[in-house]
């Protein structure tokens, strides 16, 4: 079946963020772990300013976690840049074994949803999944040189500065992974590259109705439903899809693309980027999940998989979503588990009494 | 543990592989299912090309077992062509629910590997792990237009065309896949992009001995190690690297990229790509193993992280290897294992008309 359902539901332990100045002033800007200043990390070209900025973030995750690099079994990543080089640079300076991936701005989710699969089944302890993008280094192995200063037609979407990373574990926190749903890939013949919304809707579509159907559940049920970066064009197109399926998405839907720049930036249809779900997640969702403020909660990471390449070659623009389900664990529950804890850690230190008088 | 191990030891159903002109020429010709003879493909750029090779490879490892395309739960895949184009239009075109997966020419073992974690946790029933590359893509993407005719030095390497796709499964087949580990990203500061097989040689070592250790094997326990694409030169420094170890890797080594082209033939080093260590376990490799000649294999894949950009702007080329240990189930184990299927299919017969009695 599309959609993994975890049994042991593994913890989303913390998660961490960091965004650039522009995202820094926008409505979440209470939200995000770091606010950059300077959005060049001091480097030299954009492409390492990204990779620096999502080293920054993956350590930001473990540091706040609580746990040591050497605690991670697992770094589960991609990102935008040709090669996933951000990604593939960082795993050589943290040496945690690594899992590559690459779903465009679907890989919040992907790396999630692996991530999970992981704990779940006893593979690791701890793993860290993460992803971030830089609007310089995109616009520039995307689009034009930035020194063009192009004109952007109204339908374009703003690459963000930024990115986010969750740490998932068998150690006990107010958050849970329930489920995850892989996405197929869809294509409507959009080859506009200035329209990506249109272009992922139909993949969000796709997989949102695949995870309801397979979990029994209608949009109702979640208190927050958070696509990756379909803009507002897109996430029009969305619910508009969702409807002729009689689902209907209300108050509490919403696209990450949509809420992170205030309404006045002119970022025409809103954020994009692997970053944009990423940062989104890891800072207001997963604080309200922790609060209990939002108690189920659909991530639906949405990506276009077109390159450069492919679209000069007259190709339309193939999409995917992938979705991972959270909850908060509410207190009955809680407790319950730090019981189970407790027991637990006894038990050990009573084993290991035991193991030394032997 | 960087190592996972097995318990259920998922099943490799069987193999598919299809090579190039010039591959098809080298001495493993008569263990391809298909050689080309117009690498084209009759499309009318080589990326279309590649894109068509990966889509009849899968469907040809999928018609080969006996199975449908919607028999299929996974695709786990990537390839070389910047944002995996080849895969996710591939994809596109099979409607199979797609792991986007980057890991240069390391992504067969990462693709076998994680189809492997899901069949043996019972997330799938049949899976489907592939990737391919095409010369003269990778050769425009990577380094020169064709029609400048440019020189080669003498450690570079030939991307082969072609590639292989695996389907993993829980339905008996004389082979299993008993463990897998993911490698850690290594770097000894080699910057030459025409000395790749150096640039990955350490990442080789360090996943061949991480994987010897986890097991409690020694070299000597294996029927054949397979690495990627080292190459003549890469494969030389694995040996020393490894003998530095105290770890022998006698004649029971060899390198894909070694193994696949005609000694005469003049591509320096020899085979690289994604397609390289995929076409070569996907004919040779499995056939062996099939017919018992391989008992136990340790297929290591090797990939180098780097993208034209990063060596643009003075990067040094990150290295990667993934590795799967396959065995052979022997005559003994078969019997069993056939009298237990033989015997799973009669109870399923009889629930099933105790069913319909009710």
């Amino acid at each position: 079946m599309q959609t993994i359902k975890f049994k042991n539901k593994p913890y989303l332990l913390n998660g961490y963020s960091i965004v650039g100045p522009l995202e820094g002033k926008g409505p979440l800007h209470n939200y995000f772990d770091y606010i950059l200043k300077d959005d060049t990390l001091k480097e030299k070209t954009f492409e390492k300013s990204e990779r620096k900025l999502l080293q920054d973030i993956i350590v930001g995750a473990i540091d706040k976690s609580g746990l040591r690099v050497s605690d991670i079994d697992f770094f589960f990543g991609g990102d935008l840049l040709n090669q996933i080089v951000s990604s593939s640079y960082t795993a050589r300076e943290l040496g945690i074994p690594f899992v590559g991936l690459y779903s465009a701005c679907a890989t919040m989710a992907e790396s999630l949803a692996l991530a999970s699969i992981f704990v779940e089944n006893g593979l690791a302890n701890n793993v860290v999944a993460g992803t971030c993008t830089h609007f310089s280094s995109a616009e520039r192995q995307y689009r034009f040189p930035l020194e063009l200063g192009n004109q952007r037609p109204p339908t374009s979407q703003w690459t963000i500065t930024g990115g986010g990373a969750s740490i998932i574990s068998n150690s006990p926190s107010k958050i849970r992974v329930v489920a995850a749903t892989f996405g197929r890939v869809t294509d409507f013949g959009i080859a506009d590259v200035n329209n990506m919304g249109a272009a992922m809707a139909p993949a969000a579509c796709d997989t949102i109705s695949e995870h309801l159907k397979n979990m029994g559940r209608s949009p109702k049920d979640y208190d927050f439903i958070a696509t990756g970066d379909l803009g507002k064009l897109g996430s029009e197109i969305l619910i508009d899809l969702m409807e002729h399926q009689k689902l209907v998405l209300g108050k509490n839907y919403a696209d990450c693309g949509c809420m992170i720049y205030d309404k006045t930036e002119r970022v025409f249809m809103g954020g994009s980027g692997a970053g944009c779900s990423a940062s989104v997640l890891n800072s207001y969702i997963l604080q309200k999940l922790a609060k209990g403020d939002f108690k189920r909660v659909l991530l639906v990471s949405t990506g276009a998989l077109m390159s450069t390449t492919t679209s000069q070659q007259g190709d339309t623009i193939p999409g995917i979503a992938h979705a991972v389900e959270l909850e908060y664990i509410n207190e009955k529950n809680d407790n319950l588990k730090d019981k189970e804890l407790k027991q637990k850690v006894v038990t050990t230190k009573l084993n290991n009494k035991k193991k030394e008088n032997k």
